[in-house]
């Protein structure tokens, strides 16, 4: 190879975001890119995907919900654990171009640059059928079936046209007699690496390209509902009014306060609806969300109750009575140590500075974690940008990734404990050209 | 008349609650009381309204715009203006029974008790056909036609049906033609008291009955939009948030911090709107209503000015834009000095505390208040509660505001100054049993 190793790695980075754009041609509605669950645009991408990983040696499929899988065998004679790289397939409304999809083309362009060479382990490909919940209102489906964890009620789950997810998976032509073999064996991988845009502004903030995940945040999700009294705006001195925004909006402000001085925690009300909801009328009733994230389940349930408290202190003082219901808590999940040092040293040695950082969206590897050892890598959000037709990564973030994700790998096959654990794998990867 | 006085009030006042309970039975909403401006239930309340008044020697007559009035004449030889006692007949939908009505059936209850002794001045008894402006999205016609203030572009207005106030007059069997003849003559009128339920809870608060208005409160109706930036409330930092939830609610802390640290004012942050309005986001604009209301428009207005400096500042804070948009500018209406003297001091003398307060809602007295000196007298609301069914006045309430305004009449009579304003008028009243 005659090519500089720079002007190669921006070859490689230009052919996965221009893969990236290509499957987000792949769409439900035209002139935007919207790609539920099983919907028919996800057989192009399929298509697509199976396309250049053939091309690419590898052994495809499609698993019993939806899964796509490349398989790039490991070196002659191994035949333990895999390693698994992915993320998810499927988007929301009105989607960018790499939420989820950029993980995927990204592990393709990986082993592609291994030019045929083997590792002393597989490396399985994932694209996740479903991550973002859009379609059946729960997320993770894919996930979740590789961790064996779809049960009967899941596919009773209906969509708003009251199609079940049996149906849906039947109707994209998959036998979802398939499901239980979706699930991985017990010693089936040995990790998972997930690469993904970080969806916010931390990197980009702090002019960074890349991160590695320590953990994905804990999340609580609560409704609370301040009952004061419904009255005149005009014939009602301020004395007398039990005035259920007034109290709402103070403590508002104590949850925000609350937030900006406990590092890494992000405290939200994002829906507040007023009740009766007319300019000259007090508010009788009002409805607020709270969404309450931190990496340390400890740090998360004692914010929850130092907000609870300043709900009712708020309430009380006003004559108002608040009640609150629990619509979600859900624990954080650490990456593998291991795994994520391995990964903050490849970029190291690639030469870039990986933030270590939270992330604070589920990911797929949430789900996977439970099982395998995962591991994320971030890539910086231009403008913290997703979940939108401008949502964008920078060409030279791609490169990084790509970078670090051989490292990756080459630590991977170096990494002596990991030789231990998996005697099968012994000899190390040839420089190729990475 | 053997009758005890007390026990004759009392009966009086009881006959005008049954009487406002019978009109209440006038609906167009079975089951509820619901009564628009020139509804069918109309003609049923005039008709109730007629018979009453022809049987105290009233002379009744509806004008072109839908009012009812009852003239009692004044004694032989007196043509000098008369005395207006009224209050409007429509209601609010799934309104109680006295918002409005009690003005009227009072006014009535105060003409019999007069037992057809005249007086140095005609009364007239008007029962307003529209104060609430629920069917045309515009209040006090009404009293505005009483003003000769009923132009073309008000006829033109139109109800959700399309149809116009036009033709609505006519679909009401009333001759629009009419309408500027409903206007009072230049002379017509030398004072208007309307007695209404004071609609809020000052004075249950503080154990009084009765109330003399002296103002009728200015308003200020404002929208402010604070425009910040949606982003995911897991990805995004505290510090590189733009909230507009956040700056909203810190404004709404200080709205109300405000308007309790100045006497009278009163500040209702009433309707808030979140956009996207879902929790997981954090809010990219609010849409938040402000109503002001003080007697003195000066303190309205510098707390509109300190309440906006406000906005902006817990806006900028959060790197938030916000804008307002007037929907009400409205001056402050004081009721007549004169007139309102008369009537705290006839309560006086009938043995009941009248505490001199503002009105913090509109009514036909604001209206009437710009051609004829007015004066209002309020009742206790209990609970403070009004537009609603429950609404309810006390008959010791009613008994109070009939003495008192049996009084005022001999106020009245008896006022010096009346007299020379009046010249016709001279010759007292008897006493009656009042």
């Amino acid at each position: 190879m005659a090519e500089d190793k720079t002007l190669r790695l921006t070859r490689i980075a230009e052919q996965i975001l221009a893969r990236c754009r290509e499957i987000a041609q792949c769409t439900e509605v035209s002139g935007q890119t919207t790609r539920t669950f099983l919907s028919p645009p996800m057989h192009d991408v399929h298509k697509l995907l199976r396309n250049w990983m053939e091309a690419a040696s590898m052994r495809v499929h499609v698993d019993g919900i939806g899964n796509l899988h490349g398989v790039y065998p490991a070196q002659e004679g191994a035949s333990g654990p895999r390693l698994l790289i992915g993320s998810h397939l499927d988007t929301v409304p009105n989607a960018g171009a790499f939420d989820g999809v950029l993980g995927v083309v990204l592990g393709l362009g990986l082993v592609e640059e291994l030019q045929g060479v083997r590792l002393p382990f597989a490396i399985e490909v994932v694209g996740f059928s479903e991550e973002e919940g859009v379609r059946f209102g729960k997320p993770f489906l894919g996930s979740l079936a590789l961790l064996g964890e779809m049960d009967e009620e899941l596919l009773e789950y209906r969509d708003k046209l009251g199609v079940s997810v049996l149906d849906a998976v039947r109707g994209f032509g998959v036998d979802p007699a398939g499901i239980p073999g979706a699930a991985l064996g017990d010693n089936g991988a040995f990790g998972y690496l997930e690469v993904h845009i970080e969806q916010g502004p931390v990197l980009e903030s702090e002019g960074l390209q890349i991160g590695v995940v320590d953990a994905i945040v804990g999340q609580t999700r609560l409704e609370l509902t301040f009952l004061g009294q419904a009255n005149h705006a005009g014939t009602t001195p301020m004395a007398l009014r039990h005035d259920a925004m007034a109290a709402a909006a103070a403590w508002m402000v104590a949850v925000e306060a609350y937030a900006r001085g406990r590092a890494g925690l992000v405290a939200t009300v994002g829906r507040v609806e007023t009740k009766p909801g007319v300019g000259n009328v007090v508010a009788g009733e009002v409805i607020a969300t709270l969404d309450l994230r931190h990496a340390d389940d400890a740090v998360r349930h004692e914010a929850e109750q130092a907000m609870l408290a300043a709900a009712q202190h708020a309430a009380t003082e006003r004559g108002v009575r608040v009640a609150s219901r629990e619509m979600l808590q859900q624990a954080a999940v650490p990456m593998d140590a291991r795994l994520s040092e391995l990964l903050a040293a490849a970029a190291e040695r690639a030469g870039y500075q990986a933030r270590r950082m939270v992330s604070g969206a589920g990911h797929d590897a949430m789900i996977v974690a439970r099982k395998v050892p995962a591991a994320m890598l971030f890539l910086r959000s231009p403008g913290g940008l997703s979940h939108h037709p401008d949502e964008d990564v920078f060409v030279e973030d791609v490169e990084a990734a790509v970078a670090t994700g051989l490292e990756f790998l080459r630590g991977l096959v170096d990494d002596g404990r990991l030789g231990r654990e998996h005697p099968t794998i012994r000899e190390g990867v040839t420089d190729g050209d990475a």
